[in-house]
């Protein structure tokens, strides 16, 4: 029997700092093992989603249950939200030729263990969506999105948001559904062509380039009335220009803090004491808090919002699994535009 | 006519950092204008409380509406929640002889305007709890305690609470109220004097002196399963290490920040990505935002636990309007043992 060998993105070091293609992700050779015990299945690998909160599983354990992903394991491939095809299978639930979505290898194929839940994307051959949306505005990032907005945010018509690093996957989504509740909305991103974005096909209210000039006064400039959410993806100074420029009663949806993940030297908040004096509401979550009866309307909303064109997802695309190291430390670097995803290969 | 003349603290100079006697409050003689007009009145003032809130209504004003107290102003007496005898009064509501409790001045008497409330102290000469706790643990400092931990801590029994600042005001009521409840409590105070009261007195379950060692650390120790509610009053590395303690699902109450008051300095937090890992809420209030309803369920509970020496209330009572400021400055740097209030006069 002829062993197949592929390629695939080994996790070999933990970052100080950066995660470095070659380095700390290395893309290696691997033979795959085609004997399956029963239920296990073999998934040909499509899309993987590059996701910020990744680099939180490169950092050292510090022997607590309270991480809320296991961290990578030093030599073996990396993980996360993927689109695959199911090539060989001995579970009857994932028959060969279902396309699926669930949690695969940074690598062209998947030796899935028999215990662990995918979920069958129905029609895949025929959608009209691209298939990579099951790991971005369909997916992890697009529940992230919608249900921390509604159930966190508690938006009403007429309210104000700002929304950081608000080109990316989360943050598009995140200021498009807001308009359409009726909120006037801000947004921040690191380029003058994510602005333009922003403003143009967003159709966002107000819009600036936090790496030019002081945050705090962009924000005051745009909501001289101040706001009511702030939509956290970024953390440090756009976070104490947010807590001054709250309003009383305000909220902060707390996505991410992406400034923090590739740095531990802290970040010096002046304006934290706003919590009190402007009884804030701040709140963390994981998108795998929001109820199944949020699930299913997301799913809804969100699929004929996009199939109908009202909303609009845009991803950056890197082509190439031997790319995908160099994509996942220009995500920490704001090099992408849009959603973050590898494409491994054509369905 | 014989004009009377009496003392009052003025509000001088804005500080930089910390409030001096002589220099930003001093003691000056006023003369008392007798002639009341419609519903005007005069109190003879008893007690006055110091609060830690009170050098935030010394700050700059940033031109906001978001301050939730309104600045005190340059060469006027300074005032805050006391107890008083109504002296003088065109004011049917509030007729001569009554004990009142509400905004007063840090003075002998203070002509009260027409459109301000006050509240009667029903059978306060009978009374068996000391006057000056209408303006501690039956006051503002209470309901703070009594409300936050109950509407936004949502305490369960067997939980455990950690409470900064817990020999003071507010920190003495939560721990004891906790403990009512079936929480495990923990204190952090700035001496072993008050540790041990903690302990002794509170009957707290664990206690540590924050000026010793790591917070962090002691706080590992105090609760090595972790924490799940954080009741902050103090900010900085108290609050750094809690983010780090707490379970998830962990709940901090934003009662004050006391280290951020005198500085302008920002605080280097290491631990807030904390919130999204741990899906961690935060809120902060003030002691107005709770219902009618809690705030008379409140009254019952608290004065009886009182009554019935179920709960003590720890005070630190500066006799003498004259020594005021100095007791002021003594909030900030933790000489206050217990609520502090100034002792004006005998009802």
């Amino acid at each position: 029997m002829v062993k197949i060998t592929y390629k695939a993105v080994v996790y070999r070091k933990i970052p100080d700092e950066y995660p470095l293609p070659g380095e700390h992700l290395v893309v290696e050779s691997k033979e795959l093992d085609e004997n399956l015990n029963e239920n296990e299945l073999i998934t040909r690998n499509l899309y993987f989603s590059l996701d910020p909160y990744l680099r939180n599983r490169m950092k050292p354990s510090k022997g607590f249950k309270a991480d809320y992903t296991s961290r990578y394991e030093i030599g073996k491939t990396i993980d996360n939200y993927s689109v695959g095809e199911v090539i060989a299978s001995k579970n009857p639930k994932y028959p060969v030729g279902a396309v699926v979505v669930g949690f695969l290898g940074l690598e062209e194929y998947t030796r899935v263990p028999a215990n662990q839940s995918l979920k069958i994307i129905e029609g895949a051959r025929e959608s009209k969506l691209p298939l990579s949306y099951h790991v971005g505005a369909l997916g992890m990032p697009g529940i992230t999105a919608y249900g921390s907005l509604l159930d966190i945010g508690q938006p009403k018509a007429g309210e104000t948001i700002y929304v950081s690093a608000a080109s990316g996957a989360v943050g598009q989504l995140v200021g498009q559904i807001a308009k359409r509740l009726g909120l006037r909305v801000i947004g921040s991103a690191g380029s003058d062509e994510k602005v333009e974005f922003l403003l143009k096909d967003l159709k966002f209210d107000a819009a600036f380039n936090h790496k030019k000039g002081s945050i705090l006064e962009s924000l005051r400039a745009a909501a001289p009335e101040g706001i009511d959410i702030y939509y956290e993806n970024v953390g440090g100074e756009a976070l104490d220009a947010a807590l001054e420029v709250l309003k009383h009663h305000g909220r902060i949806i707390v996505s991410g803090m992406i400034t923090s993940y590739n740095s531990n030297a802290p970040y010096g908040y002046k304006n934290l004491i706003n919590i009190v004096s402007k009884r804030l509401k701040i709140e963390g979550f994981i998108s795998d808090d929001f109820s199944a009866e949020t699930q299913t309307k997301f799913e809804n909303d969100v699929s004929s919002w996009l199939l109908n064109r009202v909303i609009v997802f845009k991803e950056d695309v890197t082509v190439g699994l031997e790319n995908a190291p160099e994509a996942f430390l220009g995500l920490y670097q704001g090099k992408n535009f849009g959603k973050a995803v590898v494409k491994i290969a054509d369905l």
